[in-house]
């Protein structure tokens, strides 16, 4: 049976799923009866849950996070969905399809997987050609790069989003690189291939999106200089001959992709290519979050709820081509 | 016989040549004689010139500025190049060859200029269709478009910069429309054509690059939107039928391309396609900057001078693709 | 019989009046019984309104928004006014009287524009006189001019706002004039007159204060600057002499009358008038938030609540003259 | 015989006059021997000095600053006045005219400082009445308020500009207030009278304008700051009742007239009466400042050169009124 | 009997103690009834307080606000303590003991007051030890120095919190002067012991912490450099010679001691002096920010919850030394 | 025979010793003669050179930069010192004494790293002891650290300067840490040691003070940071067991020990010990910078000239203790 989707919930009906469950509470009415407090969500949203009549001991059986099967009534609180439970049984997670709890790319990942490869083989340069060999080199690396997001809230911030955003950048710079002739096409490739792969350490993917500590201390974009300084290394150890200059010119591209100091780059740009790079990555991020404002939420306006991270609100009519 | 052009003059040399002189002075040495200050320069760079035993009769007859044939002599001083005068003879300004003295895009305005026409014969959208049509019809505007800078002196700061920057932006543009599928292409595409088109009338470029009075009041920016508005008025006055919201659309990317407040823009971009003309005017005017940075000056050091608009100096040493 | 404003009832009243209903809300207590939330409100503030024991069929009969007659009873809740529903009626909005819903100006509308028609009559230049007329002229736009707010949200926020804080400042502008004798009197009182008339038309007034599309895409300052260059153009058609330097210098006031460009200014202030004009916007427009922040609100403390947009708290003492 | 001042000289005359000389240097040419290079000035401006054929002993004679007679001829440096000095002799500053020397206000000090009591005089509040009372009451202080400049650079940098700055907004609140009916007049009236006083201690202004230690350390808001309190402790030990909270009040006003932290207000403006003498100390300020950029200079372009404090070129074209 | 401190209340328990009642509330539910919220407090915290059943007649009887004798019970609400009142009986305030209820230094005033004048002793500099005995011979000052809390909210922000800042820093300084040879020892010090002492009358701290109306206008920056100056002109009117030059820098330490204008500081550290104070200011009051912030809130998580006067969350995991 | 420094020549001595030559430029005087203008310079200070009556052979034979012996003879022009050249010969640089020509602390070298290594000395956690004996272990860094500057121009900018820094600071951290209990002591000790050991390759300190091209493109925040966990690496491989939290905490402090993103720190200070050493950082280096502006440059003025990196000039009167 397909899963019952939480933003697809009306008022009124009859609930029997499964949902995550987290942040449950034991509290008591006025009365002294007591209830459970919970949230019940999946990967469409999120919604409030309350079992009245509950009792310590059902409490206590609550995974704090985890999956638990619901059955019960689905009503509207104050204007938001709430859900009403009338049972709530454990789930293993073992059990569960994780699809339906993390949002995850529309996209092929295999297929985006494999065109970032052959966009990247074209380098020549036989440094930069060495380490993006020995970044493609490690599986487990390779994996992460697949499955992570690349934000836990602004852009792509779903499972492959990472992958996505990457794809996405190389294929634009494949298109526009003939454009500019003066700019060095490997290093934009090598760059934007690399430029986040600091981010499957920095975030964690696995029940939900959030930050690791290491993460939270360090940065991806200093995870990310220090990943290609140590795959340098490894190669030199293995008897390569790397170009250190070109590791540095690479490693700048990483730290200063942000393009300005508030963003968390402690270089600007200084090269060509770490210009082309910051602006192709911030243009990615942006059209991915402008068109997703855009398409999400009420359609009974013209104008999106104000967008904080761009300071104004969006326009959200459409033209005819 | 070809021009001597100034940025390859060298100490020792004979000059026998036509400069633009500018900001000619009359002195007096320490002793008492009179001697000439002035400037000589063509569209490659500017030369200090010394004319000593000189007298007020050859000051009085030197154009301020204008055209002046140069005999005389090269040398260094304080490492800058100085010219030597022996003597000076005013030039008629039709008899020289323009093209010498101001500098002009090394491209082909003509072809330039055919493919910007093909690009936006694609737009579709009645509206939009109209008001670009309508912008090509005028053609003493489309003379100063294929003939403006695109500035006084940041990117595309000589004759035909304006076209030459439009022109990449549209192929850019084109290259990478079919990759953001939710974008509006004939949108984008009319407001690249028409995003500088103020530049027309904000600079004067008869005899050398500046600001008119109407520009610097004014602003290319509110200078682009007024002329969108004055098409849309004239065509609504032929009877056309002029969708008004995709004339503010339009406007809107006008006056949102600079993206922040602070670069001039009085309104923030709030649409995708507003966005992309923001980004692509960014990076075609910062790639521009940067590449030129690298290109020129004393090749001595792997460093440029510190570039005060990217707050860097950039680093210039290039490597193997 | 006079309407019972919303911020002077009382918590313990009967209620038996005309409010405006909007955002009303269908829900189900714990027990299952309906009930409907909705906000009742006239121009003196708003109120959150219940009526239980509802049914669907009155909840689909209400409008939304729209205005109607409630029968109910006052009470507090959580500190603030609610009203407790026993009959809700639909009334037509042609029976109700607008100004008891929307805040308007106190002062004369006729005498303010009689007066400010009087000041800008002293101007002489011939170009600004003749603009400054053909304004005067659009019957259309001077309705709106003294109908519309000044703001939705910040100062003279109310119907006839706008014409309130332009008859001021011209007031303020005629007494210090006369101090300043280097100033181009009429260019202060043109630009002082225009500065804020594109606002009629980024505002929308009928039913509430918001802005319009047109509005938020283009904003009040390039919409004044539209509108003066196309009373200039219309004059210009007409056969009249403009002096487009004139037209220049006054659209310039315009863009620049916001003084800074992180308030929206595309440009900054470059004249003396556009200084003057600059500044008397701002201190007749602080001067109102700040008199009307320390004039509302609980007396209970001599400080107001933090003003976000001055950046403190404001001290409400008096002490006699 | 009228002084000869620096502002009218042009190159060619003879010059037999006083001036203030300052920085003498002696140094030898390439050859090795002596000249005394030096600056000269009266209140109009400053040109190079030049005595060639130079000697220790003439050298030592030379006051440092002072006066000195010169006998000398004026030309023309890289586009600068020199003077040529043939004979240098000391002179006793009590024989020369200081108001040649230093610049002055061209209003009639006794009269503008009469209108400024008289305003004042209006005062009715007994505390602020009293204050202002006393501060008039301190003839060293007054005479000091009459002589001290506004500022050493920026607005009113003259003997007399604090009066002439006081005095004119004194004029323009008088002007205003009526149109302001919840301001507290007395208030406003009091502040501006006193909110630059501590500027008679913050700069000296004996020889040449500059900022006294005690200025530096400290700073005119701070300075003025004391001087109310100072002044109410003074009448409060006299047995007068002073009203503390009107003082806090009053200096209050002192402490935020800048309007911003980085103009060195320690407090924001947070009473109406604060932010009306904000704005019209900023008006006076920027009016004075703009208007005297635009009047002095060379005349032969539309544009003054860029006014670095208010960040643009001013536009100095008239139109009749 | 021990107060029962609402930080270690949990739900079920049965109250029966004397707590601090603030903003009560007269409310009817849904059906009619009347009861009374409020918040009762302790210097470990505040609960909500709800009295089901009330009267209006005990609603008349409460302070407003005041001590209490509770009688009830508490409960979760919401996640947060509730008290449900049985009853409830107005204390006078004579019979309760202050430091229940408001937070405190957990260090020994007399042992820390007695270590700062021990440490200030060792002031050599004439002007100085005057300036310093002047303030520690106000008795009245010194018990308001012991008892006050150096801030509202920030940091030290409890009784005595003004005396262990102050004393904290005296002990920081004098175990690095000794590093700085270069700085006067005596201006640190009485610069550190001075800098805050404006807070005495910046801040009330009877009942609980909060700005006077003299402390919002004023601030304790100005506050403290007015003291400075009233005890130099007491001294000097006593006869005692002052150099007014050391007035005016440790003026000046007050003035700067924030740092930077849009701390509040009128000028910027200009000597080593200024700079050491401001530094280590800055130093101690982070420093017990952090460890607090560290030390506080659930332990369930490594990281705190965001930071906003530090921007940042701040990592609690503990490591051994 | 002892070295003639710059900063010791008076005008008008003979010259016959050795200085550092660099920037020689050929130049024709306006009669045709050829002369080299050069600079000369040691560790004092740079004075203009002038060899006039020279030859293409003399020019040729100068070291571009290097060592040469100069006779000649002092002399002032434009109030500079000036050094005009009878003879210039070649020096070959191993004949040079090379602390007279860079700045060297004045402090002792040996001694200070005693001092260091006895402070880290004390560090007990394993994984923090085990990384500082790396890097103490590596006697190639170590010497580097030892002669490496701490800055090109800000502060400690000579050789030794970053051996001194750190021995300072670690010094202030050993006295305060008692009065910071809950500060991790061994954290901050290792932090202090490690926080600029980047500066060792972001600089080149052979012949004179730069940045390394690696140093300019990744910069020594970065350096700091990959080497913490290079070393990490290196211990991990021997064996070693690295508590990789513990790296991060530490990698954390050298990201953020500037404070802030505009200074160059990719992370905001997020632990107590990451909070300490960016202040003990700020401090050390401010008042290095300060005490040298103060105690250099002519003392004719109680304020030293404007410093742009405090924005304010500094008062340098002295007062007795």
């Amino acid at each position: 049976m397909a899963h019952n989707f939480i933003n697809q919930i009306e008022a009124g009906q009859t609930i029997d799923d499964i949902y995550m469950v987290s942040d449950p509470i034991l509290r008591s009415t006025t009365r002294g009866d007591l209830y459970i407090a919970m949230f019940l969500s999946d990967r469409t949203g999120q919604a409030n849950g309350r079992m009245w009549q509950a009792s310590e001991a059902v409490y206590n059986s609550l995974p704090k996070p985890g999956f638990v099967h619901i059955n019960g009534k689905s009503e509207l609180y104050q204007n938001n969905l709430q859900i009403i439970i009338n049972r709530v049984t454990p789930i293993d997670a073992s059990r569960i399809e994780l699809s339906d709890f993390m949002a995850r790319t529309e996209k092929n990942v295999d297929e985006m997987f494999k065109e970032v490869k052959a966009i990247v083989a074209k380098i020549t340069n036989p440094s930069l050609k060495a380490l993006v060999d020995e970044f493609l080199a490690d599986t487990q690396l390779m994996e992460n790069f697949c499955k992570a997001p690349a934000a836990v809230k602004m852009h792509h911030n779903y499972l492959g989003g990472l992958l996505e955003h990457t794809h996405n950048m190389l294929k634009v710079a494949t298109a526009i690189l003939p454009l500019y002739g003066d700019v060095n096409a490997d290093m934009v490739l090598a760059g934007i291939f690399l430029h986040d792969m600091g981010k499957t350490e920095e975030l964690s993917y696995e029940m939900s999106l959030a930050y690791t500590d290491s993460g939270q201390l360090i940065g991806h974009i200093s995870k990310t200089f220090l990943m290609i300084n140590q795959k340098a290394d490894a190669l030199t150890a293995k008897g390569n001959k790397i170009d250190r200059a070109i590791v540095d010119v690479l490693g700048h591209i990483a730290l200063s992709h942000h393009g300005q100091y508030e963003f968390g780059s402690p270089k600007l740009p200084a090269t060509a290519e770490a210009f082309m790079v910051n602006y192709l990555d911030d243009l990615d991020a942006k059209m991915s979050q402008v068109i997703k404002a855009i398409d999400n939420g009420p359609k009974d306006s013209n104008w999106t709820p104000w967008q904080n991270a761009i300071q104004t609100r969006l326009y959200r009519k459409k033209f005819d081509d």
